[in-house]
């Protein structure tokens, strides 16, 4: 199966993967992970729900956590269009298409549209702005673990790669890397992105919609060996999954972290920039597996199958990953 | 003097800063220079023209040295268009507008626009793609120097900083910080952008135009050392003119060095991203010149009054920079 | 089973592990790696013998390459003593204990006394001194790879370690941390060291006497990086068999390679110093075994069980790790 | 005048430079400064003395400060000698030697012997031994600012380096580095060391005996950066006189801060080993002064006038650095 072309003209304007919507069981867990490991910064916090954002960042929230006694989930991962005028754009555009979009108000948030493209695909909540705080990144004695800058993307499992980057990509988004089955010639994942880097939003195949991680910038090497070292600190250093490692191109240098209830996350050192509109997708076969982790330890089986559920949707039996070839 | 409105749907679509175009008296010093201190890669050598680029950087060329006996000089400033069909929007729209721009012919470059506002601003060539190569990020064993990734920004010394940031807002450039005289209001330094984070070109007060220095992004401190060492082997130490230091918002990191022309080059660590319609240029005033250098030295007076002249343009006879105070 | 008492005035003066000879197949390819990938430089090369170098050491040789189509295997672990006036008290001692230890003549070496503790211990070569050679930490156009400063220590595996330590204790030798059983009381594992870091030799317990690892220190996590970085560029990624991780006490952070014969190199960051009288060494018991790396994967289990062979010693059938629990 | 020869066999066993009395003005303002940018920690805090450690260090303290209304200066420099054995050793070395030494007591100290050589040499403790604490390297989410891991050296300004480095030498010092002047051929500086890096105490000519600056190692160009950064935030950025930058060998990275009282602190990666008995010094004469930095600005006048007092000591009225050539 091809690639679609690249819409550049899409009917209104993403702008990158900005958020994302959990759900945890214990918030005081939570908050102390997400604060003294990652270092992320509190934004608010009411009732039940923390608001946390990267110490680079100005717009209020990239990480919400709600406290709930359900298995832990993600509600949705979020997305940034420019403004109001888009998101309205954006309602036309999925009214027309016959996509589910509706209006859904979040706190600390100007405008927000939750998308549902089908049973397979991540629900996504595009966001139209976000009330302004501080950046923190040179408030340096108050920086802590990790001193996460910003989110940067996500990767959703899905059991259909083609059908759901088909969504994404008529909305605009453009691959940046693909693998393809040498059997089927199916798409087994690939990279998109909206932001002038290779990625907003990652697809790989497997049993789902899931979730499979969510990915922070961290400033350099010191930084993610802090993280990992903070988590032992705080009983924790089983959680570090994987790395800290090399990926294949685009050559980001990674840790994967878990939280207290099995949510991914990614730690990466600043990605390449990947933006002119001549530059060429790396394309891969799925014999290529092993290059996806040049050197080093493969990633272990539970960041093969485990990931996150989207709430209210039934991902199925299947294994998360069959994306990742057995090497 | 305020700044002007942003420009949320420009007439055509620049997407970054993305090339220079210098002239050298030897080009085998310089050659050595770029690739073994800072470390970019040779696309080409033509004649007495050599075309570098950074390790991660597909598009052909980001800096363009050219022999020539005359004194060193910038022949322009570069910057991208989307493709072909942009660059055809642009023309019209100088053209409307009244100002001059012609078509030139640049080797290893799909259409380009030479562009001159006034004779106080910088001539900027806009060009509507490259040819590509592979990114070098991956062939460790190669990489030298600094294994500078790609040009980020460059910043032009300027009669009148008001005049000139107009012109660039007028295309949709965007202010992420600018400084303004106690005395006059008026601007002393502007910081533009079209691409994801604060810079694509600087604007600061002096007699000019004139090209202060053009930035390339190391990968991290171990990087940003090493091309001074390097340079220190080369005989070059004294060539480092500035750093290794911290800047004020956005809070880069940098070195600032000369090339044997005495053309200067910042090498900086990946900045920060900033993109979202709702955030603020950070504010200044011309009492705040210390915190531009939070910590450390302050810039010597060579760094403060030398640039390099565009060629074929007055420049008068005014000191570079009275933008940064005297602290 | 008690550590026995330091030895405050030993009968000569270790001053600390220096170097480590070793046989591989194909000299060329190895060559490629010592010199590419860790950055070590070489010294001098006549037969099939190599004579390699750390960046920042002035003394010949601290690792010896011999090409030979037996399987690979070490033939020595070498330290230092301050001069010949040392050695011939070493001499003296080893006569007066029973202790075989006889002259070897040793190219680049001024003097060299190889001992023999027992069939149960590695053996060791005592020189008295070496040729120098230029520090090339300076060179920094030349370095290449992990760049490589100076071997710190090395690791043997022996059946008895409580035997095996007691020799090296008897010579001054002081430890810095060791682990017991839960079980026997007997030691797992201790770090012995003269220097004034906590490991010159560690000696863990299992089939042996083999050598499990030798270490070279690197400047900083960018070069340990980049070490893995170029190995995977040579095909070799894989032969990065653990890291990039942290070491509990004391706090080691390293990357462990296998070399195309399979000897296992450490690369670590600078250690911590570790030489006032008054210091005790950090006791573990084999119930701890996990915070041996306090968070991350734990090593594969090829890292537990393998190790070189010394040359001519027959280290039995049992398996190289006993020493590391299960975890 | 020439180098005296190095004395193999010591009257008794000074192993390192281990700590630094200072005087200073206002002790809160100081523990602020120390712990929070540098990252030491407090030992004990009683009356107006306070007792601080690097985070690698076991030994009770490495820096002492004790709040006096007098001008601040330097109480002595501190050395460790093995244990109270040694101690003793030293005491009737320096009674059959006609040199100052007498019995302080010292909170903390395990017996301490104050040697006063002449008036134009520093003063110096030397200590038997101190309380251990525990090492805090592994405490990851208490450290804070550049995370100073341990003292390794000092530098003291002294009017006849000859003179003052033969005192040194008599006791075992051996010289790793020393620059003579081509005009009268005295020592102009002088790196002497105990343990095995280049330089427990530095000497450079000029009025003194003054305390140029005390230096803590850092684990790398982050924690370095870090400092500087965090200075800045307590409004101390000016704080930092010098770098961050590089010396010529042994090579050291470096930041030069001034604390609340003008004590300049050197803060350094970690330093290359030298140890064996057969490396020779590194030679310079004094037009080599611009090789001191090999790259990058020079020192600022007040890095080489300035320097802090010893107590009681009277340094006369020469500037306190001529021993760096203007370049």
């Amino acid at each position: 199966m091809a690639i679609p072309e690249v819409v550049r003209k899409p009917p209104f304007n993403i702008t990158r993967a900005s958020h994302v919507y959990l759900t945890v069981r214990d918030l005081d867990a939570s908050r102390r992970f997400y604060t003294e490991i990652l270092g992320l910064v509190v934004s608010a916090q009411e009732g039940g729900t923390l608001y946390l954002r990267g110490i680079e960042e100005a717009c209020h929230h990239s990480l919400v956590l709600r406290q709930d006694d359900a298995p832990p989930a993600c509600d949705a991962v979020g997305m940034r269009v420019t403004d109001a005028e888009e998101l309205a754009l954006a309602e036309d555009h999925f009214a027309r298409a016959g996509i589910t979009a509706r209006r859904v108000e979040r706190p600390y948030e100007n405008g927000t549209l939750r998308v549902t493209f089908d049973d397979r695909s991540p629900p996504v909540e595009l966001c139209a702005g976000m009330p302004l705080l501080p950046r923190l990144l040179n408030d340096y004695p108050a920086q802590k673990g990790g001193r996460a800058l910003r989110l940067d993307h996500y990767q959703c499992v899905v059991p259909d790669v083609d059908a759901t980057a088909a969504h994404f990509m008529a909305l605009g988004f453009r691959p940046s890397k693909f693998t393809t089955s040498v059997e089927t010639g199916q798409i087994v994942s690939i990279f998109l992105h909206r932001k002038n880097n290779p990625h907003d939003i990652v697809l790989a195949q497997g049993g789902g919609p899931r979730l499979h991680h969510f990915c922070y910038i961290v400033s350099d090497l010191a930084a993610l060996l802090r993280a990992c070292d903070v988590a032992a600190s705080f009983g924790l250093g089983r959680n570090v999954e994987h790395g800290i490692g090399r990926h294949g191109p685009p050559n980001g240098v990674f840790a994967y972290l878990r939280d207290p209830d099995g949510h991914r996350i990614e730690l990466g050192l600043p990605p390449m920039q990947y933006m002119d509109a001549e530059e060429r997708a790396n394309t891969w076969d799925s014999n290529q597996g092993q290059a996806l982790i040049p050197w080093g330890a493969l990633p272990p089986q539970r960041w093969r199958e485990e990931a996150s559920s989207f709430a209210g949707v039934d991902a199925g039996e299947a294994p998360a990953a069959r994306w990742l070839p057995q090497v």
